[in-house]
């Protein structure tokens, strides 16, 4: 594409793209916008060195290759701030330039966005299901070594309290914690073949001091609790549970716990945990969530379906316009309509420029931000910004908003027709 | 963990580590291992940096940093060889070294194993339902960007043609192809905003050649086929729908191809396609399938469900006692039954270095391979070979085995009782 529009010109014209989903997936009622911070971080190092040049030589002409070479995003990006609600058709990125150095960033933006914000649309579920309990991202192991990383971002950014992937800390600043493993207490096997699962706990704590989480499941859970409040005494810090019923073995545990003298040793679970799963722990004494698998493959939904479209060249808006995959053409910007109370009721979808008019009693905020000017970040794209966003996207939600079954979106979107 | 261990020297101990699946996602009837080739590669590049040392000083005590400060896996691996198929239980790798050594790994070799064989797992049922038409992997924007390149891989290991993914060609030798977008087409609107296919496919065959792929749907299909073959002649390589009822499209577009003269056009066909749907176009005169979003989230099961369990220390076979998570202590190996006629039976599980009585009639292949010997790599990790094994294992299932449809393992797996 990109030879071909460089051949005759055509790549110089000034084009929007833009990126949206058609619709929530899986009966989905809200999305979360997840990915913006580390794709204007990832735009700054989309370049092309000798060994890219070298290898694309075989699929494109010198004209091209000289084009790549020099290549740096030098154009304008708007969109939501991170961590806001989308619903179907919000205009989540806008990137403007020249098709070329548009074109080129399809798959990055699109990659980005897709995985990061499927993760935070399902960890902003779970986080709403556990009504202010704490939850602990540890699905590392279930995805790409790399996406892990984002997830563990995504997770956090939706409202998780921590995750226990390091490099998410060291890249990301994501709040790190760990638990051992069933392996830890194996490892303790004594000589003869005998479980030592005390001897095991012993280290832990000999290592870590009692204010640490020891996996008690290993053999069998109330030995478990024992041997673990015997070992750190009633100063332990957590016990987790990680197989069987959760709900009885969680009322079961904190009966024995608190028998044991040790009432403030907190109850962490996970094991296969989703957000129907944790909202069918939250009548049980349960203080923490762990949650992997489900999380890091977005709970039935392991990508968001954000397209990349082209809606303007040099001014005039273009479309699609064969079957089933309308897209509305030219550029756009979006509001969001709330009552009083600060419910939200209404997506506003209109031309860049031109607001609708207000409507009596509604309270209007507009959603599109600028996030690149020339080529350079602009505006607040920390996470704890993010969190807050999400935080108040939550709040704003009509009630059926936040139910877990499949529904419609909480808010309907208003496209507005184009002026012209 | 590693902390703990390391105080009291039980990290030293002798420990077997294995990777397996307890069951199949989704009632699906046949894994494919794959990840292989990028474990083995990750594992030599598994060292601690200052960066790393650095952040883990919040975490660790001076005795683990410098553990981790000279850490080099100098044990050794066995396991299957790269696209061998797997089914619940065999014993897809084994990590052998002290429990210090391997216990840090499990992250990063659960993440390639359960991303990497989910991906190609998909990938193969694809494949067999295609029954050697063409697929081309253009899935990268719907998941995370390095996990598209991982992604891309393993649909060329289980049997793939091509990728669309420039990087995994560079990194993995996968060969690239690629086809047009819409905004390309729409990039060519005229000046007063009236469509201009026909400059859009000149610009790409005059940059591309005949032998190019011109994307038909944009507008209307039919003027879209005329255009393209008034631009490129009766010698263009392949045209694209993208949307629409493809069976009835293809069909049309065939005849419509073949009125014109174009008889050797091909058509390829995408739009969110999977298994189903392109078992569903066998009987359609479609050339070349396109395949995103359901191969890069493992159609319906993103990730292979593996688990990295210690089953061994100091020789001892050692395993979980609590409720419904059993797994098999001691290291173990794997060899597959079959028929004369190739057509495979049974899988076998049984203790290192003591292989079962054989069956009359049946032949017996061992599954189990040295993969790594003191830290460095042996054997032939090529994904040539690999992509060798999916067609040999696809090839001596049984036909029951090969059906989409939900249902139980192809062939049962006996885990073979210790000796002991």
């Amino acid at each position: 594409m990109l030879a071909a529009a460089l051949r005759d010109g055509t790549a110089h014209r000034r084009t929007t793209f833009e990126i949206f989903a058609r619709r929530l997936p899986d009966g989905r009622r809200y999305g979360v916008v997840a990915g913006t911070a580390r794709f204007v971080d990832a735009l700054a190092q989309f370049t092309f060195d000798d060994e890219a040049l070298s290898l694309l030589s075989d699929f494109c002409d010198r004209e091209t290759l000289a084009y790549l070479a020099d290549y740096r995003f030098s154009g304008d990006v708007d969109g939501y701030g991170e961590g806001e609600l989308y619903f179907p058709g919000s205009p989540v990125l806008s990137v403007h330039g020249t098709f070329g150095e548009c074109v080129v960033l399809e798959t990055l933006a699109l990659s980005i966005f897709n995985h990061d914000s499927a993760i935070a649309s399902a960890a902003a579920r779970m986080v709403s299901a556990a009504e202010g309990r704490a939850l602990i991202e540890m699905g590392s192991r279930r995805t790409h070594e790399q996406a892990a990383v984002a997830a563990a971002r995504a997770a956090y950014l939706a409202g998780f309290t921590a995750s226990s992937n390091l490099e998410a800390q060291r890249v990301h600043g994501v709040p790190a914690v760990g638990t051992s493993a069933h392996a830890f207490t194996l490892l303790y096997t004594a000589p003869e073949g005998r479980p030592n699962e005390k001897a095991a706990f012993k280290a832990q704590v000999e290592a870590l001091g009692a204010d640490t989480t020891l996996l008690v499941d290993t053999y069998d859970i109330t030995a478990g609790v024992a041997n673990a409040v015997e070992v750190a005494g009633p100063e332990l810090g957590a016990v987790r549970i990680d197989s069987g019923d959760l709900g009885v073995l969680a009322r079961q545990v904190r009966d024995q716990l608190d028998r044991l003298g040790a009432h403030r040793t907190r109850i962490v679970v996970s094991g296969d945990l989703d957000e129907f799963g944790i909202a069918a722990l939250r009548a049980e004494p349960v203080d923490i969530f762990g949650v992997g698998t489900s999380l890091v493959t977005g709970s039935g939904a392991p990508t968001a379906g954000m397209v990349y479209k082209l809606v303007e060249v040099d001014g005039m808006p273009v479309e699609k316009r064969s079957s089933h995959k309308e897209s509305h053409g030219g550029r756009k910007q979006a509001t969001r309509l709330a009552k009083t109370t600060g419910t939200v009721v209404e997506e506003v979808v209109h031309r860049y420029g031109e607001p609708p008019a207000g409507q009596r009693g509604l309270a209007e905020r507009p959603l599109t931000e600028p996030l690149v000017r020339g080529g350079e970040p602009v505006g607040d794209l920390s996470l704890e910004t993010a969190r807050e966003r999400v935080r108040a996207g939550l709040k704003s939600l009509p009630w059926h908003g936040l139910a877990l079954s499949r529904g419609e979106p909480a808010i309907p979107t208003r496209m507005v027709a184009r002026a012209t």
